[in-house]
């Protein structure tokens, strides 16, 4: 019985998000049909971050316990040949008994992509926000940096949400600019839902004074909108 | 009646291509519409390149005659909030009363785009070709440094063609190597149908020297396979 770490890349756009969901295309639901393809038979299923619908991965994590099924070394092309082309598994290995891709994981990166060209691309929809309005930068970088350390995002996440614990710890934050694309990255111990996104919204709309007020326990209120999900991809996971 | 040169940036998956065909969805046939729209009334269309289907396009350009419409400052925009989100007018500009988009292009750009890693990766599905398996790049420059200069490419196109001549100036041929993407880029006075796939497919498959013997002429049976189009990108066109 080996448990297998999993990493993950796939295109949100035509998936209802990670969590299963009955009638719905969802990237456990086709990983979960996979799985059932490669492995006799698999258990302990467990992912590092269950992205929203329409939200992209280039490092999610997922892991697993196997009984039978292919060499380590051919478990990825096994399960590409039995995934849909918008998910594949980039790479399998073995981790130790205990390991769980949840709860296992120190920390995870995400990056949130904004089109700053005064045209809106067909090669850019459905992978980065259109932003064509102007932007201060230096107010954007301003207000990541006030996110480094600990902090109550109760503000950043829907009222009817299933958190317990608001305080999260970022211990990256910041704003990029490559050509016509800029970009937000942030590391911490792990999100709420639609953290990244409602943090991504409210620093597009607020100045970084306003902004930082926000971090200190705040009603989801006062916060900004939620910036769209096609700007947003799971990056890596720390473990 | 001004000449308006429009250039055009398109996603090509879901276009059966440029010339409008009855019951297809063509890039044209999207284009006429818009202007249909926008424009009181249009004539003398004509574009640079008509892209197969599922051929992508960064710097297409089309012009037409115009009548009435928008002031050209605003002609982009109002020509995009009437395109689908997978063709974009990127810019719009005047050109002599004489200017054909076809007839007064001096040379067209093209690249193909080959993703090289071992796992194909579902953002670069219907954008690039997966070539996972090994390649001579020392080869493929040797190969491409041939084409430099006047040759007949009869062998690189349909047997079953509406071309007359044969004979194109290749002016730029090269491979280009970025991280995990390989690329081939092409310029030349114009290119025949199913040129630059034929070209690349031939280079994946042949020796230099093989390859070198079939741009004098050759029948089209003794050239390499066309290779899909999803890799290929118009990509400028010279006046």
């Amino acid at each position: 019985m080996a448990v297998v770490k999993l990493t993950l890349e796939y295109d949100g756009t035509e998936f209802a998000g990670w969590v299963p969901q009955p009638g719905r295309r969802t990237v456990e639901g086709e990983l979960r049909a996979a799985l059932d393809q490669v492995y006799g038979g698999w258990s302990r299923l467990a992912v590092a971050g269950r992205t929203d619908a329409g939200v992209h991965a280039l490092g999610q994590v997922a892991s697993f316990q196997a009984e039978k099924g292919p060499p380590l070394e051919r478990a990825a092309a096994a399960l590409n040949s039995a995934l849909p082309e918008d998910l594949a598994a980039v790479s399998a290995e073995t981790a130790p008994e205990d390991f769980s891709a949840r709860f296992s994981a120190r920390a995870r990166s995400y990056r949130y992509r904004i089109w700053r060209c005064a045209t809106a691309s067909p090669f850019e929809r459905r992978r980065s926000l259109w932003w064509p309005r102007p932007l201060e930068e230096d107010a954007l970088a301003e207000s990541a940096a006030l996110l480094l350390g600990k902090h109550d995002f109760r503000a950043f996440t829907p009222t009817e949400t299933e958190h317990d614990v608001f305080v999260r710890t970022v211990s990256e934050a910041e704003w990029r600019r490559d050509g016509e694309v800029l970009e937000f990255r942030i590391t911490a111990d792990s999100f709420l839902r639609h953290m990244v996104r409602t943090l991504v919204g409210t620093m597009l709309e607020a100045e970084p004074a306003a902004f930082g007020q926000l971090l200190e326990g705040r009603p989801r209120e006062v916060a900004g909108s939620t910036a769209p999900p096609w700007g947003l991809y799971l990056e890596q996971v720390y473990y």
